[in-house]
């Protein structure tokens, strides 16, 4: 894997502060991202410089050891500045957020073995180097569906074979590795693990992604068959997959509503400086719409707060999980909602291309979109609200 | 005024876990207080009994020594149980908090006297004991505009003669004192001075309240033509009140706000009872309204919290005052919208009277419109969203 | 049957123009009519006396010959001055020109004989000559679905025995007869009938109906057990309930949306008369208000007219019947949200009983609730928009 | 003027059918035309060749002698199938309609000689032989205010010099003639007037259009700097375009509205295509979004047609033009609406470049920010429904 130069050990807060700080370099270069549909490789170096790919880290790993509630508030501001880049940090985050919240204690019942652990901590140790890692888990046809997943591992000589077809892998091309979903090829239950697979031979990227919003995220499909040693599968344990959706929903669902209200955020930001700018500050019906912008922003900013403070501190909690899928559908919807009202507010020369406005609108739209969809959040938080079990009470599997 | 047994001095914690435990007593009686419009005596004998009145009464004084945000977490409980009682409730809390939460330094800097600072604690003291406090501010035509307040107060021998009428007064004829506004009538200059006045001779109610929500708060009209001494203007201070309105408007714009999303939870809850007891709980458009209602009510709460920290934390900071008028905004149109959705899941039979969501919809309407209204809300929001002094760049005054 | 003067045999036009005439009496009467839940005896008077209960009667029979197009037009005049009347109303003209506008040969063709044809123009006659019909289709538990009927017929001698309890019969205790469905008591599979069933013994009204809105309409509930002659069955036909559903949907489905498009305008003239009073009609946001509400109600009132327009000259053709159901969809939402925002525009003033906007706020949510509701309304369409039989493609049956 | 070869005269009936039947072909290539932002040419040889530039054209100059309402028909096809070729479709529509339906007499009682008469029977004559008309009349900066009108006209030596510069010319570069509003620099008054100025040197097409929505009609900014005769003054009077403004608002306002009828119509068809083909249809939340996007189509479809109906039947009654208005607001709020919806059940994949609904999403986004914007006509509709004049009773000028 690649080793960066990265800036010494820093604080959580410090990292807020730095998210802070890039936010307008972001957002400088975002059209022209959005405009070519590439990766956006200057932010990420600049991500990297300032060490925020090892946000999620423990400090002896040498990262920043930060909480949900701390990768919440950094892509937040990464979101207000670029939406695609904090999605494709989402990922990255996901992973390494994944791997350092889950405890060793669980990991061993699990089955770990030290040498796995060790794994893990090489895993870490490399992000917070610089490593950047997407995930390749959706499908073309299934989705996010895990248990629709039609990619397979099978045990051969030296660990695994992985072989099958990835798509919306953000980031695809510019990882060093991918977390992919695999179904165990020879078992009559379905069996979906996971596996860390290093960028390489085996690993092709197929540019398919040309997509309506968040452009420059590269989320082209992956084509996988490679050959990966025993310690690709995380944690040594198969079958983690499914678990890890029902015990941390927040990096399936959650993560990507901070990234949406930073993306909302950045609505109001352009659209009130459009606005003064244009001299149409005083209109009543532009005063109305950027009034009930900003209060919808500043709920779906509460609720995904309340949900990343519920994970930090008591994560894996039955109304930890509702948090986490209410912080999904209202950031999801703010989004979206809020890019429209505004742009409205703006008119029509903000529909120009190359108008901030006219990005954040197609990019505001895709997080509804995004696993789980709006409507299945619905659906999850009308179960739970009815007193029902929301991850089974349910026509069809959610993962 | 009155005084009450009431119970041993509490903490702000306990005054909270005593909401909680009264919301189903609160909750049996609404039906009957809306159906006839009587004013909530059970309800005040429970709170009185369990020290509420005393809620935002400093420890030294006898009370809980609260905060805005203990307020607002009591509120929403009060509000889940019984509408009508914690806006009544919140009337008071107004009174007392806005008396409680004023530093001396700042009463002395304005001219305020140890007389009126022992004045002060006397009327708290009596909270704390028991005694209720109304608020006399709207005015039939003006609405609560305080510039628009035709209520005058004249020097007279041994202190003021106030004479006006006031609509929206909410526990009329069953507050023991009255928070009234008047201006000054032998002024050039508008003056709008805040009162004290107890109830008695010179103070009539005039039984007008029959209205389609909130039915129980009794907030009929009250007509004023009373003598009251030096001391009944509070502070000593003449032209506090719109000063109170910019530096606090968590008591006159979110005090409304907790009472309200007490409200919306209401309706989820009464929801999701009748939905499962009529076996309704399956279908798929049910699930998704209360999906979004659970979400939304969420929203709303995380908001009128993320204030009420804010006005406890950071007083009278621009930022705080953002999220006051927010959480106004979000929680008034969350509570009628969330009720009016949750009445559609349940289906007509709901909509017979006696049934808690028919109250709940009519209750819930009533945030939106009470002051600052959500239009209101929407422009003052959005002249500060658009870089502008929101209490100053309007077309007229906003209080 | 009671036998009242009635005008003279007037047009469908004169009708229309009757129906313009009546609306200020109406509305009149309306706010005592909802305040006491008593049946507007004076309107039915007045729509007696002006030949009204005979709209759709034939010429020949003595009526106006009215299309469902006509009916349309005069049940929007009507709701727009009284909810409640025109709801009882909307009830006696699906009666009568459910019976009206099935042809002589399709009841011949489905086993209908000269007798009961004869027995059918007896009937209409008599609404021509003011007898008024209600509909007890309704019942506890299972709604409007007529596959849960529960009330039963058997072959008694002399005819039929009825039994069974009806809910939602909107003018219970006013109608000359009922129409009732029933299910064959004694067959294997469920047939459900028509019957018109005389008012007096053995037809018992329990006064339960005290709702939210609509409170004049008197939907009381009513038990039968009688026993009526063979004539009482429509047409001499058994099964014909179900058929009815399908091939003429505008009667259950549609005839509703007239009611609410008048209501949704009763909110628009009544709120505009409440601003210009009191010098609002000048604020930004109530002109917006008012705009997007007239719009709405201009949509609503045109699918409404589209779709009874084609129910006039294409009675039961697929394309057709989506259109009712889309009348049904938009007239009921669009009354409630007018409504709702109108009152907002209007403000806390107008909440007040007796404020005309107070009572048309609650007649308003009650048209999404009636059969069928908005999110049934919903279902169908979608299926039909997809390319699917709506009647058929559903999981339960749709009646 | 360029001349093609065109289809014989053709009824308005038959240019509806021809309509119907060209929309899968504009369908095929609107994705092209997208992608590209190049002028639609195929689809104007289409139009061409089927006499559809001549729909406007009286009969007795060559062409269909169509109503509005038979316009409104045909741009809803059109739209149906290509929102760009609708759009500048609707603004050669405009010119030749505003200028068939105008009066002899009424244009003779403002001073039109006969020579402008037959310059104005050239112009549509030359319209049904097959040119294509545009519209130059908004600017930047002040949109489409023709108060604000900058581009000047003088009096030279053989007529007028036209200097200015227009934004938003949908066809140019591909128009035979504009119709420009420009005002007289010499008059102290603000007089605007409509001038007819055909392609060619002193008019500049920059090609500065490159919009997120629309992309095809190629609505570049254009240059003027132009020598005209005397007969390029629209009826040889000055002052026209306010007038027209107030008096056929169809043409201003309401003429977009039949495009995004159409363009909501493709969002349905479109994503009923791609619901069905991925077997999504059966899922409940995917019904209930097809269902209320059918019927809220259905809706703008029903105000459109009863708009176009009146201005046939009863064009410039105060009662025709608030349904105009009605329109605007219905068709622009509608299209984006439902496109967000059917997109949102349609899922991320139907957001990649190149499906359907993507393409819609953006074009529909954009009815409601065309003038009059919907915000705007909220505002004339709501003065209208408050009993006010809705043309002169503003704040600033409408137009």
């Amino acid at each position: 894997m690649s080793v960066f130069p990265v800036a010494e050990l820093s604080s959580p807060a410090a990292a807020r502060q730095v998210a802070r700080e890039l936010l307008p370099r972001l957002a400088a270069r975002s059209q022209q991202h959005d405009a070519t549909g590439e990766f956006p490789a200057a932010d990420f170096a600049d991500l990297r410089e300032h060490g925020l790919l090892g946000l999620m880290v423990p400090e002896e790993l040498g990262g920043s050891g930060a909480s949900f509630a701390d990768y919440a508030a950094v892509a937040v501001e990464l979101g207000s500045g670029a939406g695609s880049t904090a999605l494709i940090f989402n990922m990255h985050a996901s992973v390494t957020g994944a791997l350092a919240h889950t405890s060793d204690e669980l990991l061993r019942e699990l089955g770990a073995t030290d040498a796995f652990l060790a794994e893990r901590d090489r895993l870490l140790g490399a992000a917070a180097a610089g490593a950047l890692y997407g995930v390749a888990m959706s499908e073309r046809g299934s989705g996010s569906r895990l248990s629709r997943t039609t990619t397979t591992y099978r045990r051969v000589d030296g660990g695994y074979r992985i072989r099958g077809s990835k798509a919306f892998v953000s980031g695809a091309g510019h990882a060093d590795a991918y977390l992919v979903t695999a179904k165990d090829g020879d078992a009559a239950e379905p069996t979906v693990s996971y596996f860390l697979v290093p960028a390489g031979d085996g690993v092709l990227v197929e540019p398919t992604w040309d997509a309506m919003g968040m452009r420059a995220t590269g989320s082209h499909d992956v084509h996988f068959d490679v050959r990966v040693g025993p310690e690709a599968l995380l944690g040594g344990i198969e079958g983690l997959a499914l678990l890890v959706a029902q015990v941390m929903p927040q990096w399936l669902v959650a993560s990507y509503a901070a990234v949406y209200v930073g993306v909302a955020r950045s609505a109001l930001r352009n659209g009130a400086a459009h606005l003064c700018e244009r001299g149409l500050h005083g209109l009543p019906t532009v005063r109305s719409r950027m009034g009930r912008a900003d209060a919808a922003v500043a709920a779906a900013e509460s609720v995904v707060r309340e949900a990343a403070r519920r994970v930090t501190e008591q994560p894996g909690e039955p109304e930890t999980n509702r948090w986490v899928w209410r912080a999904k559908l209202v950031a999801g919807d703010t989004a979206a909602q809020v890019a429209s009202s505004v742009l409205e507010a703006a008119g029509a020369a903000a529909t120009r291309r190359g108008h901030p406005l006219e990005r954040i609108y197609r990019d505001a739209r895709c997080g509804a979109l995004q696993p789980a969809t709006s409507d299945v959040c619905a659906d999850w938080l009308g179960v739970a609200a009815l007193g029902g079990d929301p991850d089974h009470d349910t026509d069809s599997p959610r993962w």
